[in-house]
């Protein structure tokens, strides 16, 4: 495929990405009907369902994205960006997000396809954890898993109260957090 | 009233919440009509809304009722057995409990009462705490409402994983919130 073709194809595929993000934040998953979508993407139905066969292929997409986006800070910017950023996103998407939470567990397949999400980058980010632990700057008590599966879980609960309209004030957490984790005096 | 009225009247509001719980666990909160309500409570709808004026009112006195429990667990039992007891709850009703969050945002008159929602079991969770750390159990260079709100924090996280149906090993992660509260050596 000619380079420029490529480009335009990325393009436009950001481009339905960002509107449907807009789209679901503004509305909620269910009332973001397939005519909203056209709205707020400003390209027709077949031009969408072309990139992404149906309204929750495009959702699980727009989810996958953002988790790739949340590692991708983890390795190359440290956890505690990652959680900053969760803290400043967008609440009206965080709600989006949490709704969907239900969504994985009562669907299956769906389920299933999350779990497998973004193997290469858990790859990475468990690669970024273990280079902590060799530098000193984790707790060698604890199963190191354990740790960063910590570390999502507090990543969580900030999500929530973001989605829920109420604030996290993130530094103190990112504190306590870290103490969690330091190596025992 | 007399008292035998009185129980009659909390042994129907327990029936009307128990189905209520148990309709929006099944079906979510949206498609839980009336109708539904009305199957799972075993009452008709005029009796159900004699009790609550809506389904929203309903939803409301649920959520409150989880969270008073919740307290009520901190306080008698420790913070350490409310995240478990959360970890155990039914992921469908947490589900529901998710999809809320997006309408204690969005709606304004709910979340502020939302925010009042049980004062005199926060006064008493403020004190368990103080006690907590009167008692030399909690770290003293940290304000303690920053300690309060980081196990609130936690305890949204094992939520919102739980719901998501991802079950939470809880017993290391009270380790680590306890590692983080502890006075530092």
């Amino acid at each position: 495929m000619p380079k420029r073709s490529e480009e335009h194809l990325e393009a436009r595929r950001r481009q339905i990405v960002d509107g449907a993000r807009r789209a679901f934040a503004r509305h909620g998953y269910e009332r973001a009907t397939v005519a909203v979508l056209e709205d707020e993407i400003g390209l027709s139905r077949g031009a969408i369902f072309n990139y992404f066969p149906s309204k929750l292929e495009l959702f699980y997409a727009l989810a996958v994205d953002d988790y790739a986006n949340a590692l991708t800070t983890v390795v190359q910017q440290g956890w505690e960006e990652a959680i900053r950023e969760i803290a400043e996103k967008n609440p009206d998407w965080l709600g989006v997000y949490l709704e969907n939470a239900r969504r994985i567990r009562t669907d299956a397949d769906f389920r299933e396809r999350w779990k497998q999400r973004s193997p290469e980058l858990e790859q990475r980010a468990d690669e970024y954890f273990e280079r902590l632990l060799a530098e000193g700057e984790l707790r060698d008590d604890v199963p190191l898993d354990q740790l960063g599966r910590f570390v999502a879980l507090v990543a969580d609960g900030v999500a929530l109260q973001t989605g829920a309209g109420f604030p996290v004030d993130v530094e103190p957490v990112i504190g306590l957090i870290r103490d969690a984790l330091a190596p025992r005096k």
